[in-house]
């Protein structure tokens, strides 16, 4: 409904498990008409990030991740980059990308997102932001954060869409990520009461949705009623 | 040399990765002339601090640290307790202490010290305070540190001498946390330039030792002379 509108559009994701091909396969699947360009994913972003500036990333990613970084050089790596690994997150690899950093002249910590945690089918799983912050405090440094809630993700979103905030509406169901993230961006930002969606969200003590949608099929239907 | 003078001892570790049993015989098997009651240690300093406040602890620490525990209830938990678990620090083991300490109505976390990492024979690891900064972070919680620096620790140390800090002097390596711990309770405190001492401890911003000496021998020469 979206595209046959007219508006365009460009899903912003903090999926880290997965390449975009896949991670688009599996919405494919679900039945939404989506291309890998339309979708912002960190992956993707730290890869510019790293070519710009001459890095050789260590990887602690989860294995699907991987090919994400297949065209960059990993020999002799000057800075690590931290994904959701899940399983990949042992001992031994946390002490490995540990020693990498500290061994680091000026250590460089590229983490592709801050999440605290998430739900599984199993339960609760600790997420990339809580082994960025073993890393931060071990090795005294503060990671570069890829992702929502960060501005230049947003602003490579924006870039993609060739459109400036003002006129550009971020939908999502996270108060801080997605609506704070993109309103400190100048965009405006609906909350969708689904998903991460809490009650006590609407009392956040910094960030105020432009408005609030029972689900992402009403946000649609205002949207198009405004054209 | 110590206790052929009349002086009294009393060692203060961090160690957590043995009971203060097997560090003793540790000691014992290098020529050390010492028992337990002389050691003070983060475990059984714990433990008097689970059984004054009633919490029943979820270990995440060394195999080799469980029996110091083995008096608690450790049913249905109330608190986590964590010290350096080395090679039980898996993914799911880490999983499990978030999901307990995240589904308490308010999270007690107590962390076996905060030290970063710490050098073995095949390199470096990350020590306890890495994984207490993960957990603090992904249960938005401040952990509750039992061991050098902690002033509760030092002050219990002194318990066991029976004696005020004025008269008594720590000796160690370690600037922050043997001699700024010690000093902050009101002992003096010397600094050795052996183990983890680096000259660039001369210059810490915030610690300044009462005096430097070479090694635990002169320290004992120096006091022994001052008698």
């Amino acid at each position: 409904r979206i595209k046959a509108s007219g508006l365009k559009l460009q899903l912003c994701t903090n999926e880290t498990q997965a390449t975009r091909e896949k991670f688009v396969k599996k919405l494919q699947g679900m039945g939404f008409d989506i291309s890998v360009a339309e979708v912002t994913a960190p992956a993707p972003a730290a890869c510019r990030l790293l070519k710009e500036r001459g890095l050789r990333p260590h990887l602690l990613v989860h294995d699907d991740l991987v090919p994400e970084f297949a065209e960059l050089d990993k020999t002799n790596p000057n800075c690590v980059v931290l994904g959701d690994a899940a399983e990949n997150f042992t001992y031994a690899n946390l002490n490995e990308a540990f020693r990498l950093l500290i061994g680091m002249e000026k250590p460089v910590l590229i983490s592709l997102g801050r999440g605290r945690y998430y739900k599984e089918t199993d339960g609760l799983k600790l997420d990339v932001g809580a082994y960025m912050k073993a890393l931060e405090y071990a090795c005294d440094v503060q990671a570069e954060v890829v992702g929502k809630p960060a501005k230049t993700f947003f602003e490579s979103a924006l870039a993609e869409l060739g459109l400036p905030p003002e006129q550009v509406i971020m939908i999502g169901d996270d108060i801080v990520n997605d609506v704070g993230g993109a309103q400190r961006c100048g965009m405006r930002a609906l909350q969708v009461r689904t998903g991460k969606y809490r009650p006590c969200d609407e009392n956040h003590p910094h960030v105020k949705p432009d408005a609030y949608v029972n689900n992402l099929a009403e946000a649609i239907d205002i949207l198009l009623q405004q054209l």
